[in-house]
């Protein structure tokens, strides 16, 4: 099977097949596609072309195109449906993690309907109990198909019961090995199921170093264990050790590719969690923000450079280095900040103390600021742009780069210590005051030299 | 076994047993310790700390601490070791991919050298293939190690040879089928091996619906298909479709990171992957260019401004509002650049023309443009800063803002059709260029407006 890449021609002639109602044509096309492709299409059609494909696939296919769907789909075409069908034709054919995020984003009493629907007792009580947990700990993310053995028992009875469980469990990673009380006691590699004698008991071979998370840890830290320890699934108990779920690590890609997302959004001054086919509403509300503070900023900014109005009047080729200044602060700020956020995120920090990394900065931003400096002075000789100007944007820059760079590096720790993500520190907020300082610098050094030297 | 936290502490108690050469404290210190724990501790030791302790490990775990170590500890620890120590006692212990990633670190008389103390033929074979591929690869990342077994045999032979294999593999997720020419046909997953009877062929059971990629498949590509697909492990097949090797979800976790630092870092003015660990000198290297090019930006700004200094002489309160202009304009570019880099990454572009989300993008400008001039008039109304310099800051921010998000979301999508990471866009690059086109607008509307109104 090779991957599918999705064309505006391959959308027409499937618009075309569902405007004749000619279903074995489309089933044809969409025969050999996986569900993520089929899902991917359906971003490209309207809901009621959407539905007339759904209910020409089969009860398995159709539940793994929903399960795929990006949440607003999800949502706009579950709402379509009476409670009844969403039970049987999709939760019923889920796993419980997917089916708990499926019904996650209806309303309560639409919970209760769908689930009042499913047949097996059992499975609709795994799904509510799913339901319980907070979206953001392990609980929320995890699912409760697993295989799990007595370690008491023989390999024999093992395989056995083994086969049984297997058929309700799409994917087998590991065997989960519990005692009489369902305590987690260690796992069963397939590699290990292969190589024992069958009259072998499972205590004997499970491996004991099993590292597992407890129901209300935090997915951030799900993940960090996750991609440290280079794990594929990992189990989770409750405050007593109890097995009661799995996690596998494509639920935790998901995690991970939120938090990089955040963070970039958080950088661009951007609030929300937005995509490209949001609403203007939605876009304007997740934007306007941050504007709203880069506009505080600037009307401060323009306070400050009030007070100078004398000696801009005086000399307005001051005027010609203010943008240049005020963009370098925040360049410098940015930068160094982002280095400290993803430091921060992806656990390179080290024990170092924070003076030690001050210390490093400083030597940096030292020797960057030298090298811009000399580069406006030579600049300003050149061009003639007289003492005063030429020293002052030198020594404003040297200033603004080295001062930049320091509360660049120590906003974000500080954000840390106080708990707030410091990734807010790479946003406008950080950017604007380092622009408003520059400028303070810039034309207190201007007054200076101006007042000295003429 | 539960987690480690790092502490300060914990290194302090260590740093004496080892100045104490007390070999049986250190084990014991380490003895629970996963190697991804040990490899943290690394990152606080010093060379000399660091290779005692490597040498109390046994070779399995210190050839797997040496995997977890980040890239330059791991160079500067191999350099400092003789070519058939690393050979015996790392190269030999670990999977076919990390030996590669660790051999591909040392120059390439190194690499024979080392390759040439490796006793089995085949293993040695193995890695020196895998060296040959791109890093940036599905060659480059896939391992070599696998289960196969062919489509003519039935159950019985398949376990026994699958125990036989299973030896040399640590993690089993997938056994893939091949034909006799040992052409993937398809793969057989766990459950299905427990849930089939003994006597059955292979060819019967197989699951044919198997994606795979080919050894020169992009490493975004592949990061793209596993994540899409939702997929633990991918078969890697050469140009006639022969199984060559197999890429685990965890390798491309490592990519997925990578490239979210990458947009990360470009969107903060930074040009290189840079750990804060790394020196001050490529610390300098990755941000100069960025600062540069802000310089370049801004001396240019200062030749616009330049054209506009007789109003500025006259009228210097024109001055004030230059930088809120300037980074609105910044801010405003950054936020649409970013959207939409961050549909073109994930892939939630959808197939609309781009001048559907140029109409889209219009519509949210002017709503925020609508705001953030109404805003600014209100205040110069209340500040009382006269009918010219009002008009013209209002008139310069919508202008400014609605044209910084018209180019925010062309410069991306026109960077992408010139085959140039969009990602760029959000960086230093974007913001200058609107900089200075912000300036422009603003005192061509001031020059207009105090020669109209005075």
């Amino acid at each position: 099977m090779t991957t599918f890449d999705l064309t505006r021609e391959f959308i027409d002639s499937l618009r075309e097949l569902i405007d004749h109602h000619d279903e074995k044509a489309v089933l044809a096309l969409l025969d050999d596609l996986h569900p993520a492709d089929i899902a991917e299409i359906y971003g490209e059609l309207d809901l009621d072309e959407a539905k007339y494909i759904y209910f020409l696939l089969d009860d398995d296919t159709a539940a793994d195109v929903l399960t795929e769907l990006p949440e607003d789909d999800k949502l706009r075409f579950l709402e379509s449906l009476p409670s009844e069908v969403i039970a049987k034709r999709f939760i019923d054919k889920m796993d419980s993690d997917d089916a708990a995020d499926v019904l996650g984003q209806l309303d309560s009493s639409t919970q209760q309907e769908v689930l009042s629907h499913i047949e097996d007792i059992e499975v609709a009580g795994d799904i509510a109990d799913l339901l319980t947990y907070d979206e953001h700990t392990a609980g929320g993310i995890m699912a409760k198909e697993l295989i799990k053995v007595r370690d008491s028992w023989n390999m024999n009875t093992c395989i056995r019961s083994m086969r049984q469980q297997a058929e309700e469990v799409d994917e087998v990673y590991y065997v989960y090995v519990v005692d009489s009380r369902d305590v987690l006691k260690g796992t069963l590699s397939l590699k290990r199921l292969l190589l024992s004698p069958e009259d072998i008991q499972i205590r004997d071979i499970l491996n004991e170093d099993v590292i597992s998370v407890r129901v209300d840890t935090s997915t951030d830290e799900v993940s960090n264990i996750m991609d440290k320890y280079g794990l594929v699934a990992l189990p989770v108990v409750d405050g007593v050790g109890r097995l009661v779920g799995r996690i596998t690590i494509d639920d935790v890609v998901d995690v991970m590719r939120e938090e990089a997302e955040k963070d970039y959004q958080l950088a661009s001054g951007i609030t929300e969690d937005v995509e490209i086919s949001d609403s203007v509403w939605i876009h304007t509300r997740a934007r306007i923000p941050w504007l709203l503070i880069g506009l505080l900023g600037g009307v401060l900014g323009s306070r400050v450079i009030g007070g100078f109005i004398g000696i801009l009047g005086e000399h307005p080729h001051l005027a010609l280095f203010m943008p240049l200044i005020g963009a370098m602060g925040g360049n410098v700020g940015i930068q160094s900040s982002a280095i400290v956020v993803q430091s921060l995120a992806s656990g390179s920090m080290g024990l170092d103390t924070n003076w030690g990394k001050l210390v490093k900065e400083l030597t940096i931003a030292f020797l960057n600021a030298t090298v811009l400096s000399l580069i406006m002075f030579g600049y300003n000789y050149i061009v003639d742009a007289g003492w005063p100007l030429s020293l002052t944007v030198s020594a404003a820059m040297f200033s603004v780069v080295v001062f930049a760079s320091m509360f660049g590096t120590f906003v974000p720790l500080l954000l840390k210590r106080i708990n707030i993500d410091p990734a807010v520190a790479t946003g406008p907020f950080v950017t604007t005051l380092n622009d408003i300082i520059g400028m303070f610098i810039y034309l207190t050094f201007g007054a200076l030299f101006y007042a000295l030297l003429l």
